[in-house]
């Protein structure tokens, strides 16, 4: 691996020609407008604004239905023609089209009629909603001629940039800042990608990031390559609409990071209406924080448009993103859906997770515990109508933050391979309320 | 939570009417044949044989086809028909559908030619197949009037039990061995279960399980409600042929715990034949373990047709079972269909882990890298045919078990977030190999 090999300046143009069968024709910028080729470039030249893919929605209106899609793969690339990759080589890892769960249980315990988790804990290779967004991205690098692929992660993107890199064959450079939870440092590693350690927080790694792509030439899935890598996510709004019977729901909960997410599930669900698969409706969007990391809420909190960065510092590492790059885009979103954006602070964080797991079976990481408590938070507020139906986004495990509720949540009670010695351990538990025998010694 | 409001002598009866709308009439001895109503018992009163569920294969076979299957939800109740469960209100928390991947990276690595990775390493909702048949026995478990679950585990089925339990509201108490990996406790504490680590290896935690069963009258999913829960393991079988395009493979490697897994694999697999959803033809079936617990490979390999037990000592805690009781029909299964059941070193089994994550992105726990490490060696010796369509199992999760590869995979790179910094550290790395590389300093 070097870095000449994988530049892709050369080959970009080449391989844009395979696009003739694809859906997308090209770059735009999201704020002046101007126009570009669908290669390796993720800011606008003129005005510094992102660059979004252009779609042709006719061609797309016309080639999918309802029943094209069901007989598509069971993962994203069931929706491919929305998706900005051009050839049927795309990278299938069984990536999406995970379960929208009926939470019955934790719906009662908050006192609201009809909720749905979308469990992305369970997304499939490395258990977190990156999957998707590095599926795109990856096979876009693949396209655009990248034979070297890198990341700056807060842990799941590392994870999920070396799984699917391993599988397709592709070289992998991961950057993390150096203060990671040790099971996502581990599930990266065992991947065997080059892993660098930064010592700094995201937004440092970040910045040193994009001077990387600069210099070697190498396909970022969240720098350069981010305006294909970003639309994977709009497949969390995909599904969320064909799993509720091709309906869209009346209010979502989902975490917010850089924003990227939050937007692209909205855009997902105004793609389906454009083209005709669902009908219109209004949706509400509130998005979740973590106090120690919350310049959106803060924002909204205070009704500016603008974001000012703050430096992180929560066991939320995953959305602790201090200067979001789709920041201001979510706070629109928010506004204009009449919903809200709330933070927890690292408390309600745990007893977030915690929630989840006992009422529903779903163990999340710390991400999924502030997007919990958040929406009991709004609930609470009568911010969230008990009559909405509401789907919460849950994107990633809690095997890979174990350290966030360690010690919340009681130990085993030793007991010696003796049924005397059971009995006298069960009659203990038994006098000791729920939160509270785990931690007896008998 | 009491042992006598979960006692289901009474309601067993009574529920057991409910069963007029199943395929299903009952339980039967393994050994002696004689027959049983479908309650909670698994063993033969008359010669302690094993109790199998007894199916009305007619019945099925006017039910199913492979076009109502897969209409059928993406979970392991598409395949219903074939399932132990009487009524429409079974537990499915989207278990199942598992990927089958197509595994062309190993495959070449190895040198065999068309090999694919059946992967429950990412099995919904806790990741690891035993979502598969606690789904199946909690489901049989409510019919039968169970209001508290119980199973002694070796981690994955400890973890299954209690989300599943917490999805569905029952009362659950786990009971494993003291000394498990910190992830598999942690995944079952956060459910909030009642959790008894017993100073004692797993084949001592069953027996005191045994006992428990008896006084306190609770389902344990693997032992009076075994008949019905190993059932779920024949799902393994049946997506397997469905996702090779209705036909069943040359070969499948599988790990051998007690046995029961790799014998309802193939139990599966006779059941589409038998109905005839695929055609008939040989499959060579092959299994796993541990050299530190390997009674059956033992067997196998001294030519016995009886288990002698063994106390376990591997790093594969999740497959350590000494004693194991499906062993001798695992046994018979190998011998008849020209298979193998051999045994890998630990050494073995953390090199597995790191070949299958480095050449397919798949991160598996202790269980999949033995499997896979007896997979190279079986190819190795030529005791799988370069030819042969063969099929891998595996059945858990990495994340559970980070212990078995910290130490073995090296470290990041520590930098600063400065350009220069990085630079240095990327030459260096470029004149290192690939393993020696992470754990450099710079």
């Amino acid at each position: 691996m070097t870095s000449t090999a994988s530049n892709p300046t050369a080959t970009a143009a080449t391989n844009y020609s395979a696009d003739r069968h694809a859906n997308f024709n090209g770059l735009k910028c999201k704020e002046c407008g101007t126009e570009y080729e669908a290669k390796a470039i993720h800011v606008c030249e003129l005005c510094f604004g992102p660059l979004e893919v252009v779609y042709d929605y006719e061609a797309i209106a016309e080639k999918v239905s309802r029943e094209s899609i069901k007989e598509g793969p069971i993962s994203i690339w069931r929706y491919r023609e929305f998706l900005p990759v051009a050839t049927d080589d795309y990278i299938d890892t069984s990536t999406g089209m995970t379960p929208l769960l009926k939470a019955n249980r934790l719906a009662r315990r908050l006192g609201i009629k009809e909720l749905y988790i979308k469990n992305d804990a369970v997304n499939m290779p490395t258990l977190s909603f990156k999957d998707r967004v590095v599926s795109v991205a990856l096979s876009r690098a693949r396209e655009l001629g990248f034979s070297t692929v890198s990341c700056a992660s807060t842990g799941n993107l590392a994870n999920s940039t070396a799984a699917i890199a391993a599988h397709a064959g592709l070289d992998c450079c991961v950057f993390i800042p150096a203060d990671l939870e040790a099971g996502k440092v581990l599930g990266t590693l065992v991947y065997a990608p080059k892993v660098f350690a930064v010592q700094g927080n995201y937004d440092q790694v970040n910045r040193l990031c994009s001077e990387v792509a600069n210099t070697h030439g190498w396909g970022f899935v969240n720098i350069n390559l981010r305006p294909y890598y970003s639309e994977g996510s709009k497949t969390l709004g995909f599904e969320v609409a064909e799993q509720l019977g091709w309906k869209l729901p009346d209010h979502i909960v989902a975490p917010l990071a850089s924003g990227s997410l939050y937007t692209k599930i909205y855009k997902g669900f105004q793609e389906f209406v454009k083209v005709g698969l669902v009908d219109d409706k209004p949706v509400r969007f509130s998005g979740a924080q973590a106090e120690g990391c919350s310049p959106i809420a803060q924002a909204f909190r205070e009704g500016r448009d603008f974001i000012a960065p703050v430096k992180p510092k929560t066991i939320a590492k995953s959305i602790a993103i201090g200067n979001p790059a789709d920041g201001v885009y979510a706070l629109d979103i928010a506004r204009k859906t009449n919903g809200n954006i709330e933070s927890v602070n690292d408390a309600e964080i745990v007893e977030g997770m915690k929630l989840l797991a006992e009422t529903e079976g779903v163990f999340t990481e710390t991400a999924g515990g502030t997007t919990i408590a958040v929406l009991k938070k709004l609930v609470e507020a009568g911010k969230i109508n008990p009559d909405e139906t509401t789907v919460v986004y849950i994107t990633g495990n809690g095997l890979k933050t174990q350290e966030a509720v360690q010690g919340y949540i009681g130990e085993p009670l030793q007991i010696e391979p003796k049924l005397d010695s059971f009995e006298r351990a069960f009659e203990r538990s038994l006098t000791l309320d729920r939160l509270e025998w785990q931690t007896v010694s008998v």
